[in-house]
């Protein structure tokens, strides 16, 4: 078994907290450890850190390294530029067979998301890895719909694949876009539906397959790569950026899922954060001091600061030592506008 | 003439900006000299440094003797504690008579308020000194009521005194509290009432028989100061904590009101900046950089950061090195709530 992790998001939806050299993955939300040395804890003692390869890009490359002094060197693979998840695991599944071999086993996590139940995790990620091997199929973790998320795609679970290690595995009938509120109700109400958290499994062999199968042009590219190494970053930029679900998992034909409940949350902004936190008067404030009076569900991280709010209500604060963020949790996706409006505006020392 | 500026007000409506050792009159807000320099600068001319005195806290006094370099140290009086405005006047009286005499003229002003027209603001305190002179009255400035405001006391003006240097003086036929906003609305109509802007115009011989006839208590030990130096603190904190309107002006007989308009502001709250400074989108930014979506009538202070706002409005933010405060401008007068918590919880530190 061997693990993949994608650590090349930008994150933008954390700034300012997360900036271009130190992005989401790259911080340490709700405690000490970053979420991507959360994610390495998270498989040791399932896979030696050897196994384990990270994709990352050349913005925060150096931040990956310093964060995970025990991979070896080689074991970080960077990219030129961010060309989504295809082109990533393409990358790292010719890196594996290189060294282990067709039968190698590859799961695949994103460097930035969260786990509770980290044992359940490690199972889950053991049936998958036995799954894998013995059908040749893809397997997709598919996360209990607990509530009609928006921001999420799912998957449609289908029959009845089989058991491994006490786990039943599901055909998938198929993967949807995030769907609206009206659609995401239906999927919970449904009990077919599950989010998909970009968690995967397979052998080398099958994905191989399954990229010679429909993305013929990204593998034949990554596989010449290998023969000129000096061109790397003139190839890569002629790649299609486009996500491994897209390109792949949704016209393979052996893709399974494996329904999973181990707590799972990706993080996907400051407003999430409430949710996974234990959260005070139905917010979070992460401070040296605070003083909060007829304020309530507001998501605030000053650390080192004292933060006294008064009458303000479902505010996202984000405090750093040369940017200050306040925006309403409703708007914390339109973060993205005050990064375009910083790019235009040339101010890019705050990215 | 002689000039007292009263500079021992905390100021704890400009927190966290403003601190007890750097209350509000300490702090630069819209420009480079902070409102305590301005008091100053703004009686440029009419009277040399030495004859201006400078009455402040024990707290705040090295600030003060830093922001005054061309005050002569003993310019400035040091109160043991705050007691209002009326023992910080009689001790100014006590200092100006024995140096200069009861024929001084004396102009009283508050440290922490703004001028817009400062040529007309010294014409003003010339005819003021003039009238002073010549009627031996106590004369207080009053400001001509351009809106139904809340906050301030009023003066209702009587029938004509007189004019000195080409303004007319009034007799003053009362002093009254802060009004509610219908009675705020009833005197703006009237015409008759003007904000009474805590700025007075006297001789020394004038408030010492005041003082005499209306706080004989305080006179009388103030008096006593000048003798057991050594027992100054003592005797400081027995005096009542009571204000010159309270304690002189509105018992005594012979108070003039010169109306004015000058452009004044008591600058009372983060609030009232954007009626004072040329405002951005009915708001105040004061920030290094500023990116700002669908967001108005913020007041932002945050030197030499980034700021950035997205869907909020009227909110005030002030940012500091050791402290972030976020209310909403109508519940900026609620600081206090803030300090009293701060007070309360030995999180002293911070105020």
């Amino acid at each position: 078994l061997t693990v993949v992790i994608m650590a090349g998001g930008r994150g933008t939806r954390f700034w300012p907290r997360s900036r271009n050299r130190l992005p989401k993955q790259c911080i340490a939300l709700m405690g000490e450890r970053t979420l991507l040395q959360r994610t390495l804890d998270r498989v040791q003692g399932l896979v030696p850190p050897e196994q384990v390869l990270v994709v990352t890009g050349k913005d925060m490359s150096e931040a990956v390294r310093e964060q995970l002094p025990e991979l070896p060197a080689e074991n970080i693979l960077v990219e030129p530029c961010g060309r989504n998840t295809a082109p990533c695991i393409a990358w790292a599944t010719v890196e594996i067979a290189r060294r282990y071999g067709g039968e190698a086993i590859m799961a695949v996590l994103p460097a930035d998301h969260l786990v509770d139940d980290e044992e359940d995790f490690q199972r889950a990620l053991y049936a998958g890895a036995k799954a894998a091997s013995e059908t040749n199929g893809l397997i997709t973790l598919g996360i209990r719909a607990t509530r009609p998320e928006t921001g999420f795609g799912y998957i449609r679970c289908g029959e009845a694949l089989g058991e491994w290690d006490g786990r039943s595995f599901h055909h998938v009938q198929g993967f949807v876009e995030k769907p609206d509120r009206e659609t995401a109700n239906e999927y919970v109400a449904s009990g077919q539906y599950y989010w998909n958290a970009g968690i995967f499994l397979w052998s080398v062999d099958a994905i191989r397959d399954a990229f010679q199968a429909y993305l013929p042009n990204t593998w034949a590219s990554m596989a010449r790569l290998e023969f000129e190494p000096t061109s790397f970053a003139t190839l890569w930029d002629t790649f299609d950026a486009i996500s491994i679900d897209y390109g792949i998992l949704e016209h393979a034909k052996s893709v399974y899922v494996l329904p999973a409940s181990f707590g799972w949350s990706d993080v996907g902004s400051w407003t999430a954060i409430p949710d996974i936190a234990a959260p005070s008067d139905g917010g979070w404030v992460e401070s040296q001091d605070c003083v909060s009076i007829d304020a309530g569900g507001n998501v605030v991280h000053a650390p080192g600061k004292l933060v006294a709010l008064v009458g303000v209500d479902d505010l996202v604060i984000v405090d750093t030592p040369d940017a200050l963020l306040v925006t309403r949790r409703e708007d914390a996706q339109r973060i993205r506008e005050v990064i375009s409006r910083l790019e235009h505006a040339g101010l890019t020392k705050y990215l």
